[in-house]
């Protein structure tokens, strides 16, 4: 009987995409005839004529690990084992007995701000586990062009922040290994997404270059490098593959963003925009896409913010605020009391504000309106609005919105707009003329589409054409772990792309 | 102006055999199209562009090295770089300006008894320099069964094993730079031969299953392994490649003693025998080979000899015995006084000995002999002849060949020509159809085939077809560095053999 994971159509979760399961993975289980003295072809060359018989496999590499191992493992096996082959080319690894059931990979969107991992298993395409972690380099900046800052300063502050993004990753994997009940060596492929800064110190290259004109990445291609090179802790003959980026600052997310969305396969014109600390924006359909990626910098993610937070249990995740009263609402991500106020609620809160005169077009807020909410804070001397007074937080602190909180979200909005306004001239299009908005983010919770309507993230269109698709980056990266189709499409899009 | 190294003829030193000047690896000088924000190619699709154009190669891929070094270096040479490409197929390193004169392998025949090193020019095929220690694994036995038995006591000890062998070779090939001014990070190729025992420790794979019926070895096939993984500390983009194994005891030696003996090409009949620690014998021609390897032991190269020493400065190389006064001459490498004795002489040694009835034809020292110089050891009370008294040695000390050394002695000639008996046998042919013998050898000097022959090391044949080619095992695995017409002779040797 073939071992062999026949393909098959399947849901990516999150989106609703029909993929091919064909991982860059295969595992496939030989009874290899025994060694006699009748009979005494090399252990390597044994092996290879099996799968030569049974899958027409020929010419395979053998990895180093395969051939420190194949003598053992064949014996110890009694001449039954699985042999792991990647990308049809390569013998990665030798296992004793049939291991063909057990086939998984790892996806993984590296954010500025935060690190999303998905454990999938390979034969069914199936999400076992998911995880999400704080960059561990947010300790060395909140946004890319820090981070960018820091790892010119040398290569050992490159190292710094590669291992750090590394060390976190490794976490991550276990927990999503121990949260599905699959060995850390069984996870056999891995797929990054994330921006070019992300991408170029993940894989330890330098970012310098990004970051001055003329803005160019080392490398556009997809990246394969061996997961033990990078110190991944997965299985030593597994690889870490990359979707390709698309120019200096417009990285393997937006290349995510673009198959999670689809709009490369749309008739209709589309637009994804992928919030977060840096910000990815695709506008096109299936004969044109333009796209950018704007620096908004930590606010969205709760970042910078007096009382901000990930969106996580504890946090204000969505606002209003009664326009008689100028009493507000909220709710918080797990019920209970609130510990802090996540980018979506901030985003809420500052539309209510505008809508509700708290704060004048300038973004201030005005201090005479009549709420004891508004009030100069005793030390920082800065004009704020209380959400919730003591007795009704977790921290038993009082939660604000202050001045300088306002006017790091409309920062952020700014940057998002102009982005968005330049890919609409890009393309050559007006905002009426577009069909669809999917509006996606890796920062766990949806943004009220009114409430960033409202504050101008976008321009005016109907709130209807508005579709969520969540962390598109991490399905994209996730699809590609899975798919070959979606692998080529991924290159394509790379071809066919016009980056500003 | 093309930088690439046009294919030439040339002679292998050592050897008359021309072979076409094509390494592994190959350098082309490129002046690569500046950065503009008219032209954002990222890093590597600029250089790729720039290869495709002057080489047409295209679809190769990238080392994580060049990754992670491109963006600095194009800009640190001002665009002006070398690409140093590997089998047309992998990008492996990016230099700085232009380099292409600088092109250097290394090619290592680790014997059991003894590594020998060479630094070639790939650009000429020239050797720069030799050296040769030591195999450092020496301590763990002298011949290949102690070593398979030290390593089949688990991993440990076949790491220990492993890292002694590189270790031994890193220091080799530092010297062997020194002698030659080379940067070691200039060698960007290096080509192994030796036993399948040895091969097999040096790339970490379990050397047990060669010592155990039916004599199974891991692979057959030629490895490339990256040096970098193995701990080779040459160029970080360069692999290590082996000559392929025969059979489980017939290994990469073999290959390469074939290669440069050319039996494989020869019309006539013609034997090869690669006499060492571990003695390689090859009978065939152009259409049919049989070969096979045999312990002969360390005596042969000096070792368990009691004032046995490795061919180098200060030990008697050759030696005779007059019949009349049974008084001895001998010849020292580098003239002055001898320090002890090599195995030719030791060949030598007892073929004068059973010649003037110094030893009877058991090997037995005779006792009653009329000479001064045949005496009873007083701490051992073995049989003694001395060669050279005290006020003759470097050593102050009395160099002698007692009779156990004789029996070591004979030991080796009896495993090495039974090895020429079966192979004559497997062949179907008698000694007398041969055309041709050529000895073969790493440690250093020559065996007289007069004395050879006369201790019965081969049967009686012409002594005016002997040839002597040397460390045939380096040679060869030197002329697969240099060329890949030696490279695809290898493989379709290792289709053809008849291994014993």
């Amino acid at each position: 009987p073939e071992s062999r994971i026949e393909p098959q159509k399947m849901l990516v979760s999150g989106t609703h995409v029909q993929v091919d399961i064909s991982p860059t993975i295969a595992k496939y289980y030989l009874e290899v005839p025994k060694a006699s003295l009748g009979d005494m072809r090399p252990d390597i060359e044994r092996i290879c004529g099996c799968l030569k018989e049974k899958t027409s496999l020929t010419n395979l590499s053998i990895s180093g690990e395969s051939l420190v191992e194949v003598s053992d493992t064949l014996r110890n096996g009694d001449w039954c084992i699985t042999a792991v082959i990647r990308e049809e080319e390569e013998l990665c690894r030798i296992e004793i007995g049939n291991t063909t059931e057990r086939l998984y990979g790892v996806s993984i969107d590296v954010g500025t701000t935060k690190l999303a991992g998905y454990l999938v298993n390979l034969r069914t395409g199936e999400t076992l586990s998911t995880s999400s972690i704080v960059n561990p380099q947010s300790s060395y900046g909140g946004d890319v062009a820090t981070r960018i800052s820091y790892s010119m300063k040398g290569k050992q502050q490159l190292q710094e922040l590669q291992s750090l993004v590394i060390q976190g990753t490794n976490e991550m994997i276990e927990e999503l290994c121990s949260k599905a009940k699959v060995d850390i060596l069984e996870i056999y492929a891995m797929y990054f997404a994330g921006n070019t800064a992300m991408h170029h110190i993940f894989f330890g290259m330098n970012p310098k270059y990004i970051g001055l004109s003329p803005y160019i990445p080392a490398i556009g291609s997809p990246i394969s490098m061996k997961a033990k090179d990078l110190g991944i802790s997965i299985n030593a003959g597994a690889y870490v593959n990359s979707l390709p980026n698309i120019a200096g600052f417009v990285g393997a997310d937006a290349v995510a963003d673009i198959i999670t969305s689809r709009i490369h396969k749309s008739e209709e014109l589309a637009m994804v925009i992928d919030i977060g600390t840096n910000t990815e924006i695709a506008i096109g359909n299936k004969d044109k896409i333009a796209t950018c990626s704007t620096p908004a910098g930590p606010a969205i993610e709760g970042g910078h913010i007096k009382n901000g937070m990930k969106a996580e249990t504890g946090a204000i995740e969505h606002l209003w605020i009664d326009p008689e009263t100028l009493e507000p609402g909220y709710q918080v991500i797990g019920g209970g009391k609130p510990r802090g106020i996540c980018g979506s609620a901030i985003i809420d809160a500052v539309a209510h504000f505008h809508k509700t005169g708290i704060i004048d077009n300038k973004g201030t807020i005005v201090e005479n309106v009549n709420s004891k909410r508004i009030r100069k804070n005793e030390s920082t001397g800065l004009l704020e609005y209380v959400i919730a007074w003591p007795d009704e937080t977790a921290s038993k602190k009082t939660i604000v919105i202050n001045v300088m909180d306002v006017r790091q979200l409309l920062l952020a909005k700014a940057a998002i707009r102009t982005g968005v306004n330049v890919m609409l001239e890009t393309i050559g299009v007006k905002a009426g003329d577009l069909k669809k908005l999917y509006l996606a983010g890796g920062f766990g919770t949806y943004v009220d589409p009114q409430s960033a309507r409202s504050i101008g993230m976008y321009p005016n269109i109907p709130l209807n054409i508005v579709k969520f698709i969540g962390n598109s980056a991490g399905a994209g990266a996730k699809m590609a772990l899975i798919s070959s189709g979606i692998r080529d499409e991924a290159l394509n899009i790379l071809k066919e792309i016009e980056p500003k």
